[in-house]
């Protein structure tokens, strides 16, 4: 693979998938169930850092003492409050399709997730994605998941790609941020719920509003044949 | 009530209530029965508006005919399943607070929803703000709910105060470009979900938090004492 070839490294949940709001629900029901009550805008902001970081900035919001047996039971209660609301997961419009053309034009492409191999693997099967096939990196494959750039860099390595030229694609300030660390361009969608202007003022070089839209603007990031 | 009096209007849902990610899965809910699939963060960026606008105007992205039928479908669907997720509805943080330092101030205030009063009740009740006694306009007091600004001009109405001096607090575009059409001063919260340079974007004098983050900075919209 020429050094200088554009790769494409999605994030999953909320860019690829619909599945943020029922993530933030299934958060909420988690804490509640340990006694912890947070507004929920407050967790859909951190939604798509990874769990551990994710679950340390909320309990320091609320000032509960983090310990290994309150990660556990918040993990196993968001694990089966997801699982009630996962029938209402749909891939993204144009995600499909976005990756079929990729394919066909020969680009590199993975998928880099802050989720784990388990509960991602429900979303890929959605998507027709056999990891087995496709570079696939989740938090079981790296020390730190974003906003550390430990993802998108393994995802490049697993191409065989400059994380330079790489498009970074997702929906949260994390993915943006874990981009820049990662020195990759991050390209913002709204489909996750932020705004324009927080994807932007996190680094993305680009706005669009989900993968149908990305595809149809493929050509300013790189994406042409 | 002197002319100038400072006086402040409410939205309810997202602004007193944390209930936006509650009413945005039950609109998913209620557009799949009707065979209807729409991204989640579409549904989002529509809450706050009048019933009727933002059923229109989803419909009219998925190209679907507006029928009578439809629409009553639709609203009831969407009322049983937020009931089935109402249970998950509580005030945010700050909420009865700040009303009731606004009330112990001799500050006029009211509550306008877009939200008919028969769905409305519920959340006045978790606030403990009871309608007998409390100026409350709702979709059933006006011809046109927001992005109008009819129900923030009837709220004012109603308080006797003047618009111009109204601080009008919301968490959705909406609301700001409702704020703005009423010739108000719009005040915008993060606690709906949408982000900051959105809610400034529309005409936000401030943006906070949440009503507790408010309440801390009272003094910076009129507040004080």
């Amino acid at each position: 693979m020429p050094h200088n070839t554009v790769s494409f490294l999605f994030d999953l949940d909320g860019t690829l998938v619909d599945s943020v709001y029922q993530h933030v629900l299934a958060w909420q029901q988690a804490l509640h169930a340990a006694g912890i009550e947070l507004s929920v805008w407050r967790i859909h902001r951190r939604i798509g850092m990874s769990g551990g970081l994710f679950t340390e900035m909320l309990l320091r919001e609320v000032s509960v003492a983090i310990t290994p047996e309150l990660l556990e039971t918040l993990q196993r209660h968001h694990a089966e409050a997801y699982a009630r609301l996962v029938p209402w997961v749909r891939p993204l419009p144009g995600a499909k399709e976005l990756l079929a053309y990729l394919s066909e034009a020969g680009l590199p492409w993975a998928v880099a997730t802050s989720g784990r191999m388990n509960s991602a693997q429900f979303n890929l099967q959605a998507l027709g994605i056999d990891p087995a096939r496709v570079a696939v990196i989740t938090r079981d494959d790296v020390a730190h998941a974003k906003p550390d750039p430990d993802l998108f860099l393994a995802a490049a390595a697993r191409l065989g790609t400059d994380i330079h030229s790489a498009v970074i694609v997702g929906d949260s300030i994390w993915d943006m941020l874990a981009a820049r660390r990662a020195h990759g361009l991050g390209v913002g969608l709204l489909s996750g719920g932020y705004g324009q202007e927080e994807l932007a003022r996190s680094g993305a070089i680009r706005v669009y509003d989900d993968p149908a839209d990305l595809l149809r603007h493929i050509d300013e990031v790189g994406g042409r044949i």
